[in-house]
């Protein structure tokens, strides 16, 4: 182990070196970039005082996303939890359902089932693709659900099973073929966490624009940013009408009377963080040309690695490559640790993946299938600082 | 009535004519403005890319919001509901449970009720503060609550009833200490949803501070904005640190790991949103002179009507103002809409409060105290222009 982790490590390291460069102050897992027109834009807003709930960035903001991504419809909202706690309403998910989730995803993915009063199942991943495996999804399901008048039931637990949500892990696009036709087998609703994959498309369609519904994160970290916020995706435009009205307080349009019709939330993107939207989609294509030349870079420098592989994009789909990722062949949770404590000293900021979301104390209890694939994901992925600033423009 | 709404308008608009001049452009109920620091800080978040999640504009917020208010904590959120449906947790409200808040606020009041899985129950107002009467409360509770073992039992439902949620109306602070004596004497937390009351003092504290908990608002139409925004305050060390982790999805601090131990929120405030809080709160003096000396100024025009009453703050407060209000001296629903019709078609944006929380149709069901004076005021207050630019500083 000892002699094992000194040449892992040694690698990695040069590996970094030779991408990266030597880091004089740590350099960031993940940085936005701020060099086209957002001063411009939020300058307008604070010069006009439109910095809040309505404003032409809100509505800007949206019809661009629809450009960015071929859904018909965006609302945009405070933040990708919020989107997928509406998505999940707007899907028909009720208290007490259960949503089939990836044990391997972000914590939102789970806390937004919670916040819709329902209960997490948690799903295996697969390794190509990190995300939702289809035919451990079926041979799953074939085990414990029932096909019933009143939807799919777990046998073991008695609940409705009302909805899939597959996500896109650090921009890589699930097998949404496979997704699809399980969730038509079993009468279930698909809702896309596409929130880290913005720009990555499955055979040259959007992710996110799949399912019934799919949501997309502006969070500081994300491939653009709007400071904190998140949109729903939708090509149903009765779904789009009432996504928006559920994030704006359900208020029935009047002159001056406040009559609002329904339960609803204060989800609405303020006009300020739009406009950093704004600016931020139109560099888009920059950052992902930028983000995909650096990919090239690191799949280059680990390609004759017989320690690490790099995680690469699926076939027929384009990634984003939000974090670069690479795996320790070995899945091994200790020497991932001691590596991520090396490089991070050597001012690399490397994280490993989320800790599954069925270990996480208010989730021990939740239903869940096998997960052997997502285990040794979690035992053996190291992401990789991943800016568009790291990377020049492939001549 | 024909000749009796002739006069009324004309004195109305008369009065607006008086205090605003004439509209060029139709005169916005409340409007925000950035003359001070806001593009200094503002730009300073998009220069060094800290516009998301962390940053020192969230903690410099939190600590001039501290400075502002006398609070010992404050923990800057996404907005006012998210604010209020936290603090609500963090007083212990559980699912089930029912919380007693005023029929007469905004829909935002009794959402985040029931967004933390509980019931809305609706009290009365009193006509001097337009907010919670304790003694119409105190003889409700003793006829349909009763004390047990297990907390306050509602003895018509069978649930608990868990807190109360008093709002500060227009800016003009409750009765407090008639309320918490009543919260005291049926051994109930109070959280005060101080949303629109910022910088409006009761005996010479500020508002939002009295209770267990409190909330504020930095809406766009509020007395400072941050675009979309609000706060948790509390004296209590342990509630600001659960405030915090609750809602910034319960991460447990890591180098690189992802453990998050309850189920959480991503109710954080956006750093850029936080710079321009700073900018604001800067200019809260100054806006409140204004606001006050506006407010004087309405005072005086209304003075001698024998129609509108001028509400005022009421004795030992001091009001912000926020929005200023008028009643009819005689409520009237339908010659309240005709004088609406009248100031807005003149370029006077005005409002009537808030359709009575216990009319929507998704609140129609939930318990209620008989709520005369609410209904009173609901048929007989107009809101008025109230920005802080509509005056002068007295000099």
């Amino acid at each position: 182990m000892q002699n094992f982790y000194r040449q892992a490590c040694d690698e990695l390291i040069c590996a970094l070196h030779e991408v990266l460069g030597n880091p004089l102050s740590p350099m960031s897992l993940h940085e936005p970039e701020f060099a086209g027109n957002e001063w411009t834009y939020v300058k307008e807003c604070i010069d006009t005082g439109w910095v809040s709930s309505v404003g032409k960035f809100v509505d800007g903001f949206e019809r661009q996303l629809v450009q960015a991504t071929g859904a018909r419809h965006a609302v945009a909202v405070a933040n990708g939890t919020a989107a997928l706690h509406m998505a999940l309403l707007l899907a028909g998910v009720d208290r007490g359902d259960e949503v089939l989730v990836p044990a391997m995803s972000f914590v939102g993915t789970a806390n937004s089932v919670a916040h819709a009063g329902a209960v997490p199942h948690f799903v295996d991943s697969e390794s190509g693709t990190l995300g939702m495996d289809p035919r451990a999804l079926r041979a799953h399901l074939d085990q414990v659900a029932q096909k019933t008048t009143g939807g799919l039931l777990n046998r073991l637990t008695g609940r409705r099973i009302a909805a899939i949500v597959p996500m896109h892990a650090f921009g890589h696009p699930v097998d949404l073929e496979g997704l699809l036709e399980v969730a038509a087998n079993f009468g279930l609703p698909v809702v896309e966490d596409a929130a880290e994959s913005l720009g990555s498309t499955y055979k040259g369609q959007h992710t996110g624009t799949f399912g019934l519904l799919g949501i997309l994160s502006f969070n500081g970290n994300k491939v653009i940013t709007t400071g904190g916020g998140g949109a729903i995706l939708t090509n149903d435009e009765a779904l789009a009408r009432r996504a928006k009205h559920l994030t704006t307080t359900a208020k029935r349009p009047h002159r001056w009377a406040f009559v609002h019709d329904e339960v609803a939330y204060n989800y609405r993107m303020p006009n300020i963080n739009a406009a950093l939207g704004c600016a931020q989609l139109e560099r888009l294509p920059d950052f992902l040309s930028r983000k995909r030349h650096l990919a090239q870079r690191y799949r280059k420098v680990f390609s004759e690695s017989n320690i690490f592989d790099f995680v690469d994009q699926p076939g027929g789909c384009e990634s984003n490559f939000w974090l670069v990722a690479i795996r320790l062949r070995q899945p091994n949770a200790e020497l991932r640790d001691l590596l991520l404590a090396a490089v991070n000293d050597a001012g690399y900021q490397c994280r490993p993946v989320w800790t599954l979301l069925n270990k996480l104390p208010m989730y021990l209890d939740c239903p869940r299938a096998a997960l052997p694939v997502a285990q040794a994901i979690e035992d053996s992925l190291i992401n990789l600082p991943s800016s568009p600033k790291l990377a020049q423009s492939p001549q």
